[in-house]
């Protein structure tokens, strides 16, 4: 496509670098900016490099911080016996709306995928096992929740953080996989159904 | 939603500001650019502010420019005779596309729309007008033509247009309107039908 202005054609091309936005929109968009305050255009500007700057990590769960530990980890109300492992900070946000789980995080930063070329290494995946370590002295961890989309790469990545975490002794738990709350049993693809059926749950 | 930090609220607030983007996709966008170096996210706010600060307009057609006329007005090799009235700049690219014009263009900066409060002192008509009347002097334009989407808003505005530029004496057209190539006579809605029975070619 022929841009009226180099301008635009840099702006264009930095807003289709994010993901799910193609040349079209991200053209739409810059057109849109254009149309507004300066204000707005500047604000963005500043809150984009601002947080990309100044965002802080957790030193011991990896979630984003305001400081150098996040509110949860910071927190005295929450459980510090039971760590859930998650992706990243969506997944925190996403098991925090559920108002179910009172306890702390891991954030691992990624998954494995040997295809996109991010192994073991790549995670925060040491300092788990460091956490562990370390909190036997202090107080135990009781229980680690692993929160992985069950996929390929989450159920690879679930493997190896079982085989890794085997010699704390720590109790390594999965969330449950089955019929989602609504869902219809006639539509459930033939695995889901499957695992619900094996790891049935009794009434008490 | 509660999140992590200030920082990323205060982010993820400026990118759903974006039209068609909500607070999930701004969240999406705002941790994707924390993963990637820093240099990607300072260039795309450069980028922003560097467009809606610097862009000019061309002084003739109101399109986008790099200096004061625009490419396509400053271009010897266009029909100066033609002008195709657009409503914004994504449709000069869109036209350009087809490489079918080569006249000049006029960018009105919006649509006749009440309801949204745009009325026609809100878009660059007079300046098509005194436009008109220069370029009798100079060069005479032979024929406007409109290209605006048959909506509500652009028959209104091309209702208004014509009695606007009726006095100058040139010939208004408007693009034609009819079943899309490509398109299914048996799926198309009566009044396009309707409207390219009545407007019918006459094969040579």
């Amino acid at each position: 496509m022929n841009y009226p202005s180099r301008l635009i054609e840099d702006a264009v091309n930095e807003i289709a670098k994010l993901p799910g936005i193609g040349k079209k929109t991200a053209l739409r968009l810059a057109l849109h900016l254009l149309k507004r305050d300066e204000e707005q255009t500047r604000a963005l500007s500043d809150a984009l490099l601002s947080m990309r700057t100044q965002t802080q990590f957790c030193r011991q769960c990896h979630n984003i911080a305001d400081g150098e530990l996040c509110a949860i980890c910071s927190s005295t109300k929450r459980d510090a016996s039971l760590i859930c492992v998650v992706v990243d900070t969506r997944d925190v946000l996403a098991i925090e709306n559920t108002s179910q789980y009172h306890g702390h995080y891991h954030v691992l930063g990624g998954i494995i995928s040997p295809l996109e070329g991010i192994g073991p290494a790549d995670l925060h995946i040491e300092s788990l096992v460091r956490r562990l370590q370390q909190a036997s002295e202090q107080e135990p961890v009781r229980e680690i929740i692993l929160a992985l989309s069950p996929t390929m790469e989450g159920d690879t990545t679930a493997f190896y953080l079982q085989k890794k975490l085997k010699p704390t002794g720590v109790k390594v738990s999965t969330i449950a996989r089955g019929i989602p709350i609504g869902g219809d049993l006639e539509y459930a693809d033939e695995i889901t159904l499957g695992r619900s059926i094996v790891s049935r749950v009794a009434y008490d």
